[in-house]
């Protein structure tokens, strides 16, 4: 048995655990030949009766394939050479029926094949198909029976109040749980949510409307902020030569290692590469130095909405880390370095506004360590935000203060206001970043099992409208009434500006499209039926904690609001406790790593001496004990990185020694593992 | 002398035209050693005094250079190697003073250095001094002697009503006309309008912030038309690998000679080169494909604004022809052909009015033909303008119907919503683009000799308030008032939704305000002076025309709304007028390239055969016989093309023979010199 491609590098060949034998049966349909082809994934000793296949698949009597099919769709000339990596060659789209007893064992479960050839573990198992993108993939509990199919309209007898039900509504659904699998439960949420989709250039991702419309509440939020301060939108272009690249020597080793690189154009070789923007300081500082020509231009204030490309070679992770991503990069220059730092601060607060006014993350606002800072800048100020379930610290945005050091390097410079006999005066300057990551943060943080949990002053839709209790004894008449009771107050939200949607899909019942809504994270459910109609009233009900409400149908436009803020502040104290209860003063090393260990951040009495924060990352880094948390080449077995200087500190007593290397405490500063 | 990089590819060594001998003078200031350099350039004849030198660049005491400075800033070690070519070394930021005889000789002037042995036109030398990032360009008469610096806060007597002037006020400006040199005039408006910049990786533009607020202006339109008909925005990887860049033939054929491709990644070389999208249909289509399974889930309506990479390798121009380009692209898919043919022409109706609307540019609707449509569909629309000074048409904005061809391609399909025993049904698709493109049509239509003419809906300011009258006599109580209500007019019209702008600027005089702010299109230009306030009204003066309104101080909040509007239609209607005596009916052959050279489209009765098309382009080219339009290497020696199959046709009376070929014509076509 050959093994080509990703699947290659999941395999496990040299693991000495016991196996689990799975099996790989290619299905197709005996009576439509043009049907997509059905894999199913299973355990060596999982029946899987082709009447479940056919109804997870809505496929017609589903048969065993024979070698020809084998060939046409996947590219193997003997269904006896088929094995799990060829699914990464299909032609096209198919079906994978994965046996839900898969998702249930334990990540590190062994599976081997039949063959007992290859090893892989549940994880790399369910990674590899996950990333699959031509595969829908269906996950089954076969011990179940399917359902008798529904076909409303012919089973009209006999009548009962049960609604009408739909074969896929048990299919989908979060099959993780945030506790115990959190990378894959994030994952799950993200695509199953319809937020993102894995895409097939490794570290590049897909943001669907359900993101990016978070991201327009972003931009539409932060820019008008900035407009206020005489900020003005611009766009600079994403090449830059390597000699300009390179202008700023600390800078440039600090992005070196991630720069993509183009170097043919057709069929032409270019006759110097050029990069792609890994940020547009030295994009865009030469033209400010050509532009200002007098103090009295200053200060300069530009903005823009972009992508920016850093090809690490680490893992990627949906918005946390990713290549190529959107963020706002601000760049501006002034005439003193009162008004820069000023600025700095400023923007900062508008940073932690996006996380607490939109997104409802609370973050810590400090400043970064001399190790930490932004490459070639003078101090950079942060705010930090705080993961529960894996206790790990991850940076929110950046604001930096350049001082001087780019307009010396780009020669940036006016006569000075006292005079032109006074020595040419160099810009100070800041440039600072927000990028698509926040999306990331703010999923990680509010979601739960059942799916995504969005904030409601940045989710795509913030209520859904559904009709409930349509049975086949229901009337015409009430069905009507029903119905346009959901449009109305539908059309009642959207002209309050509430961004409301109704659900009128048939042939799927209220519950699957309450588990549906739940998966996509909309805030607010808004049910509408007979009882409810009857009594002049509409139910809603909260995404995070299921809170219900009863309110009086004309007083919509003036509860719903307050249930969307209320909301938005329930979001955030939630997340606000956790971060609190795990944010811990520790004045001794001995408690240190403990307190690592607990999920905590740490906030210690630190000497400010960059090779003792080596020292606590080297010494507060541990072996994969097999704990729940991600191996992570950025933070390589997880030491503890200093994570900001708090501008909030605890008061630093007089004689308090450094909590690693005994010397004289300069500060408190926070350190956790991290992202 | 020696020549390198691009002054080399400029020169002309083999031309027999009488030469004009050019200088290249080096000065340095004697008492500021960190001032900048100054280049003089300037014919052979030309006395350069060094007090002229000094007023223009504001230097202390210039003197000619010695060796050492060309050493630092030039890489030349002797100051008698130094030629133009060495400005494209330079160290550092240096001023050019360049002769106002030069740009004043025709554009075929062939110059040659003092040495005589490099000779060049007038056009190519302005070209190179425009393309140097470093220089600051001055252009200086040095016929007249310098007026005396105006220290006004020293030249206290004899009180005059001069007002208070600056010696810069006299260097600003457009020095081409667009009537002369079309080209060169593009360039220097939107470079001195302040719009755009030209960048160091070329064909790739900066825009600053003037052109960029044009642009959010077209977003906010757009987008709101689009999301009105339920398209949501999202945003796809830029990058693409190769293999599914290649998936449909005619579509890559079309884009391959011009993708650009990632094939390094800090020092490693990629295993596979990445293209960067020339546009995004196959980027998209299989994740459409994976994402809708039913036929419920259709139509399908995406957008994303976004950058796209197209490596063209002919004469790059700003907005026109760049290497990459904003723009929003639209993606859906519909379950059949009547509802994505609808929206084809919705979405162009929409890009009609962009350019109608809100850039107060007329364009012609209709249909491409096979050979100029989209590669890889079924048919494409277009709007396209027309630029009088030129004569050429241009490409506004295209909505193609692809049909089923991608869909196919990429097998996106569902089951029949007749049943699943019915064949598969493949999505219709279209894609529809609107790029950055559209401002330099509305920039080359509108504008003249004084600069940019930036029609109100989407400049940047509408209005400019500038105080007037302000002389040496003025009281500071006066003062003081003028000033105050030109700061209250501001807010007053901010608070109406005006984008106004109050210049305060000292040590300008008014007329340098008004040649500046005319000089960035601002369409408004309201003077605050004694007189007014005295009669409680202000003077308002519109940029396209110099129109001159006096209204009363408080009708402002009415007026000034509707002085807007009419300039919005007097400048549509006035490219209207142009364009319609420009679009002429030629039947037969022998009118044709005379109508064309004419600086006129033509619409002519065609038999729709590709090879005719291509006879047309053959008989119709021209070779540069002097007159005045760009030699251009997408239009090679400029043989006419079709534009379009106007959807508004001429009465096509039967037995009507093609214009060229003579066989029966199938339409009227609109063909035409073009962009």
């Amino acid at each position: 048995m050959s093994l080509e491609g990703s699947f290659a590098k999941l395999a496990l060949n040299d693991s000495a655990a016991p196996t689990t034998a799975v099996k790989a049966l290619v299905f197709k349909s005996k009576t439509n030949s043009g049907a997509k082809p059905i894999v199913v994934v299973g355990l060596q000793e999982t029946k899987t009766p082709s009447n479940i296949i056919a109804a997870s698949t809505e496929s017609k009597e589903p048969r065993l394939a024979k070698n020809e099919y084998f060939e046409q769709y996947f590219n193997v000339d003997d269904a006896k050479k088929f094995n799990l990596s060829h699914l990464e060659q299909a032609e096209s789209e198919f079906f994978v029926v994965l046996d839900s007893t898969i998702p249930s064992l334990a990540e590190e479960t062994v599976f081997s094949t039949n063959e007992d050839t290859i090893k892989f573990t549940q994880k790399s198992l369910t990674e590899y198909i996950n990333s699959l993108t031509k595969a829908d993939v269906k996950i089954v509990d076969f011990s179940k029976a399917p359902e008798a199919s529904p076909a409303p309209k012919q089973k009209k007898s006999p009548p009962s109040k049960k609604e009408i039900s739909n074969p896929d509504a048990k299919l989908i659904g979060v099959t993780v749980k945030k506790a115990d699998d959190f990378s894959a439960w994030y994952q799950q949420i993200l695509t199953k949510g319809e937020m993102l989709d894995f895409y097939d250039v490794s570290g590049c991702y897909i943001l669907r409307p359900a993101s990016y419309a978070i991201w327009e509440q972003i931009q539409k939020w932060f820019d008008a902020k900035i407009k206020k301060l005489g900020v003005q939108n611009t766009y600079f272009p994403m090449f830059v030569s390597s000699k300009v690249l390179e202008r700023e020597k600390d800078h440039i080793e600090g992005f070196a290692p991630e720069v993509a690189w183009v170097t043919k154009a057709g069929q032409s070789e270019l006759e110097e590469p050029i990069a792609i923007r890994p940020t547009s300081e030295t994009v865009m500082y030469p033209y400010f130095a050509k532009w200002i020509q007098s103090h009295r231009d200053l200060p300069l204030k530009v903005n823009q909405w972009n992508n920016v490309v850093r090809w690490e070679f680490k893992h990627p992770q949906p918005f946390i880390r990713t290549r190529e991503f959107l963020w706002q990069e601000g760049h501006t220059a002034f005439s003193n370095a009162e008004d820069a730092q000023e600025e700095v601060l400023q923007i900062l607060d508008f940073y932690s506004g996006v996380y607490k006014e939109l997104l409802a993350v609370p973050t810590i606002k400090g400043k970064k360590t001399e190790k930490e800072k932004f490459a070639g800048g003078v101090f950079t100020t942060t705010c930090e935000g705080y993961i529960p379930q894996t206790g790990r610290g991850i940076q929110g945005a950046t604001s930096h203060y350049l001082g001087q050091n780019f307009s010396k390097m780009f020669n940036f410079s006016v006569e000075s206001p006292l005079g032109k006999e006074h020595p040419k005066l160099f810009a100070y300057q800041n440039s600072w970043g927000l990028s698509t990551r926040s999306i990331g943060v703010m999923v990680m943080i509010h979601s739960d099992d059942k799916g995504l949990v969005v904030p409601p002053r940045v989710s795509q839709y913030q209520a859904v409208i559904v009709p409930v209790g349509l049975t086949n004894k229901t009337t015409l008449e009430e069905k009507n009434l029903i119905l346009d009771t959901t449009a109305a107050i539908d059309r009642r939200l959207k002209a309050e500006d509430i961004r409301s949607t109704a659900d009128f899909r048939e042939n799927y019942t209220p519950g699957w499209k309450f588990a549906n809504w739940e998966l996509k994270g909309v805030p607010l459910r808004i049910e509408v039926g007979p009882r409810d109609l009857k009594e002049n009233q509409i139910t809603i009900v909260r995404r995070n904690d299921g809170k219900k409400f009863v309110i009086a149908l004309d007083k919509l436009e003036e509860e719903i609001p307050k249930i969307l803020e209320e909301m938005h502040w329930d979001l955030y104290n939630a997340a606000k406790e956790k971060y609190d209860a795990h944010r811990v003063i520790v004045e001794e090393w001995k408690d240190f790593v403990p307190a690592l260990n607990g999920k905590n951040v740490v906030l210690s009495p630190w000497c400010g001496v960059e090779e003792c924060e080596e020292d606590i990352k080297k010494a507060s880094a541990k072996k994969n004990d097999g704990e729940n948390f991600e191996e992570d080449d950025k933070a390589p077995s997880m030491g503890a990185k200093s994570l900001c200087i708090p501008f909030d500190q605890p008061e630093l007593k007089e004689g308090t020694k450094c909590v690693k290397c005994g010397e004289k405490a300069v500060n408190y500063t926070m350190f956790g593992r991290s992202y």
